[in-house]
């Protein structure tokens, strides 16, 4: 029937959300599809989501927390209009301030890196993916049929295209509101304003680990903030009235003093707070009050100073609130109304500004520049030619790095031996020491067999060796005499074909190491130079490719270059279903491929 | 005047708390100093928090949560009682069902660990800890005045105390509610019911994610539950009843025969509402409802399934709530006067299982024995004495390695040679290779000085390398003649002392990686086996111990030891500052200290 549908909708020229969804909002002309009530208001939030619950059965709690759709879509099962569609919408919607993406598994990999790119540099796009695990992945399959991948893909591809990721549906909603609703972020530089210490200690612990800083304030600031508040109370960053209920100090005077002064980039204010606390204090001091009721009682509230929603503005800033209070009190009220994003725990406010610190990082990324993929090889078309031929399910390690030698990469010296003779003529020209290893396609795993020698130094080692490898193999088998690279760091590149995304491209920490910290990262292919770059940044060993304990700084361009081909490679030779190059040696500051593994498709 | 307070609280045997305090909450005798209001009904949660805000401020949010506490405890600036008496009482207390701790820093670490070691066993203790940044310090200091301490050391005790860490206040409070309110965790597996495919997707991947299991039902499970919903709707686990108001089925019938079955340990629930609903869809049906009020269209509501509330009691495992419907939805306010916790957003239900799955791990560690700490060792005693006498900051690498030898410490073979000929003489018994090292206690970091030579492999090269180290140092220095260790797996074992904290002992990932992953945990001394057996778990780096690539199996007692022998060398030698062991080679299974500092205090 879906087909059906399709059908006719392409013969019309129709475009269509669905089946199996919520329907849309779209506040600026006031539909609403779903079930539920939305704000008249319009707002700058845009929302593309593989849960029509959270276009509906949110909306309550979305319009108590302030936070109000442009547009939301509940996408279904994705006949007609996709998560990629709707993003890309999103993208060229002028209301549309800042986009949020609910993901159980995107159908189309490739066009959503290629939309989302286009995107984010200029407007901040958050996700949350949640199909990446065994019963997340059968979860959403039974949800919406859509085929999830795993995590590690879904995190490449999201820092390939600029989108933040964020892990609760809270945070897609709240931080995409502060991203909406916020000047951009110039520095990282957070003041802190409030009249309680846990908030405030608890702000700047979150602030620290989110790569923000909170400068202790300059002699001449605090000098200025000690007019306004108590002796005993802390003017250096945060800034901490201590228990003091006068909200012109606090919202209005202090935090335009620490925004005037240039000595910071963003603002967090807590403790903003009146006809919340008036109810909390309402039944202690209601007999006092002649039993007046709770609204007569409120009566007694100060006006609202209308000037803290009002100053922040001027200074072109991030402003935001965190309050215990919610929207109950007038100034969470206030502040959601004047689109301040209001958090209700201190740590989600200073986890928010992270996020568009991160979005400021995003933004200042080179503009994207289109990767070169060369030509095809002739001589590596041949490698895998014959293989195929042969009927090959991979190329022995000896076609492999031969093929990945024909686009450039660099490789270790080697040369097959029928015999010892031919084995020690190899050694004439490499070198002792060097490895010896059984070559085959049929052995791709060869450590543990008795198949590999390493540091071979001498004559009559290498033929002992040499017939123990082929004992060992248990026929006249080749092997490869190769150089022994010296060198203790050790990575990894390699590529896989994802069903609608193409290949992948990992890197990452390789050798021994290599299962211990599964420490890698990916990028769809063509891989360019910007790519490698912010490849090299992500991996938690990052520092081992810097100036290391005596050992030189890895020599980047060429170990950006390796990892480029692979994906080049893919793109070029469809034949090949998967390349892994581990350990990729650093011989000095110079990268190696020690080992290569080429796989070729099943049915080419 | 706090010395003068504390003074006069001795003298009549007053304790007291604060100052600089907002106070206690005593449900059980309806005592509340604080300048708020709370429940009326008496709660089971126990709270001591360094921010008063966080036991004042916060209570409007906790009431509309539904936390109730049994003792809450401001604790100021703690002259009198501090948080480990505050930590104390609560243990003892027989309406605290779960302990939660707001710390910004702990004055007397020794006895914290000792006071909550014997409470966790027994009942769980969840805390957050934010002092260990810099701004998260200095406004941690400006606040309560309390020293705050690394981040490292007080994961380290948590863990060493069976404390849950959180990095909120929000998980503070609502996992400690979870904690408090449901039956222990008795395995891992989780069902999860709701009319809704996103939040089911979204926690069963945070599930997935923290260790929990989400199984598929058995065939026999699922056609029980088949009779029960649409065709189309998954019956698999998650349970999904798809846009369904039936609540009886949603919230009694589906969750007891999940229950039932034997195939779960814990439920999660998310969809329950009906008021909260209808509130929404009042704007919509008004004028069709011949324009009534809201209050009159409640009145439509379907009568609360009670059955809801009562059934899950009778399973006796965990249940918990998730629901984008707060306190005004009749469903969310009945779990919550029902004691079940009711999470706002779907990942948080999915985390607090994870903790409860957290205490379940802790509440099974073997009961804990006393350390045995030796008899001090009158060798290690004069080595330490002579050291002291001669003025020396630390000790050489050789008198070190004696040190640790008089305790059991394996260590490698090695030999003090002033000359070449008792180097030569050294190597007859060591065998080559060997590593020559300058010997002297003022070198305490050698590297990239040209005074080690590693794989030193025959007398010429001894002779050539030997002089070249003591001309680069430039004298007659002694130098270590050492065997050269093989493996390359290697690890790290120190100790350093804590100001209130006493000795800690760390161990994790060594040799070329150690500042790559700073891959290491922490125990307060003395360190025990089941310590060391927890923390061989903890690091990343955990697979390098099992058998791994055709290596064997890490002699982990053997590896222990060395780390409780530090401990021990802390408490009997006070001389001692600080020992740094790195790396700890493993040679074959075997753990051996190829190098070792011993820094002695500056004032012994």
């Amino acid at each position: 029937m879906e087909n059906e549908l399709n059908d006719v909708a392409r013969r019309y020229g129709i475009r269509f959300v669905g089946p199996n969804c919520l329907g849309i909002i779209n506040t600026e002309i006031s539909l609403n599809t779903t079930v539920m009530t939305i704000e008249r208001q319009p707002g700058m939030l845009g929302f593309a989501s593989q849960s029509g619950t959270y276009v509906t059965q949110s909306l309550p709690a979305l319009r108590k927390r302030g936070v109000r759709f442009s547009k939301a879509i509940s996408l279904g099962n994705e006949a007609n209009i996709n998560m990629v569609d709707a993003m890309e919408y999103l993208g060229e919607d002028e209301q549309t301030k800042a986009i949020i993406l609910y993901i159980e598994g995107i159908r189309d990999g490739k066009r959503f890196v290629e939309v989302a790119r286009k995107i984010t540099p200029r407007k901040p796009i958050v996700a949350q993916y949640v199909g990446g695990s065994v019963s997340g992945a059968r979860a959403g399959l039974s949800h919406t049929g859509a085929m999830a991948g795993p995590d590690f893909l879904y995190d490449g591809i999201f820092k390939q295209a600029g989108i933040i990721r964020v892990h609760s549906v809270e945070d897609l909603y709240m931080n995409g509101w502060a991203l909406a609703t916020q000047p951009p972020l110039k520095g990282n530089r957070v003041g802190i304003m409030t009249n309680s210490g846990g908030p405030s200690t608890t702000i700047s612990y979150v602030c620290d680990s989110v790569g923000l800083h909170v400068p202790r304030f300059s002699d001449n600031l605090q000098k200025d903030i000690r007019k306004h508040i108590e002796p005993h109370a802390s003017a250096a960053n945060p800034v901490d009235l201590t228990f003091d209920v006068g909200i012109e100090k606090l919202a209005v005077t202090l935090p335009e003093i620490m925004m005037k002064s240039g000595e910071i980039d963003a603002m967090v204010l807590h403790g903003a707070m009146m006809t919340g606390y008036m109810r909390e204090i309402y039944p202690h001091l209601k007999e006092m009050a002649g039993n007046i009721s709770l609204e007569e009682f409120l009566k007694f509230s100060l006006p609202i100073v209308q000037e803290a929603f009002e100053m922040p503005r001027k200074y072109n800033m991030p402003y935001l609130i965190s309050s215990l209070f919610d929207e109950e009190d007038c100034y969470t009220q206030g502040y959601m109304d004047h689109n301040f994003p209001v958090f209700r725990f201190p740590e989600k406010a200073a986890l928010a500004l992270g996020c568009l610190y991160r979005y400021k990082q995003i933004k200042e990324r080179a503009p994207r520049k289109d990767a070169l993929v060369p030509k095809i090889n002739k001589a590596a078309e041949e490698i895998i030619r014959q293989a195929l031929e042969n009927k090959q399910a991979a190329l022995d390690e000896y076609d492999a790095k031969q093929l990945l030698a024909c686009y450039g990469v660099p490789v270790t010296k080697e040369a097959l031996a029928a015999n010892v003779q031919e084995a020690l003529k190899a050694v004439r020209k490499i070198g002792y020491p060097v490895a010896l290893k059984a070559c085959s396609w049929k052995i791709m795993h060869k450590s543990g067999k008795g198949l590999i020698a390493l540091n071979v130094e001498n004559e009559i080692q290498l033929k002992k060796e040499f017939k123990n490898i082929q004992k060992n193999a248990g026929g006249k088998i080749p092997v490869l005499v190769q150089e022994m690279l010296k060198g203790s760091r050790e990575f990894l590149a390699g590529m896989t074909r994802f069903a609608g995304f193409g290949p992948g491209v990992v890197f990452g920490l390789g050798g021994v190491f290599t299962e211990v910290f599964k420490d890698t990262t990916l990028r769809l292919a063509p891989v360019t130079d910007a790519d490698t770059k912010e490849m090299f940044a992500e991996i938690r060993a990052a520092k081992l490719l810097d100036k290391y304990r005596g050992m030189p700084k890895v020599k980047l361009n060429r170990l950006s270059q390796i990892i480029q081909v692979l994906g080049n490679i893919a793109l070029l030779h469809p034949e090949i279903a998967e390349i892994d190059l581990n350990p990729i040696i650093i011989n000095g500051a110079e990268p190696v491929v020690a080992d290569a593994l080429i796989v070729l498709e099943s049915k080419p």
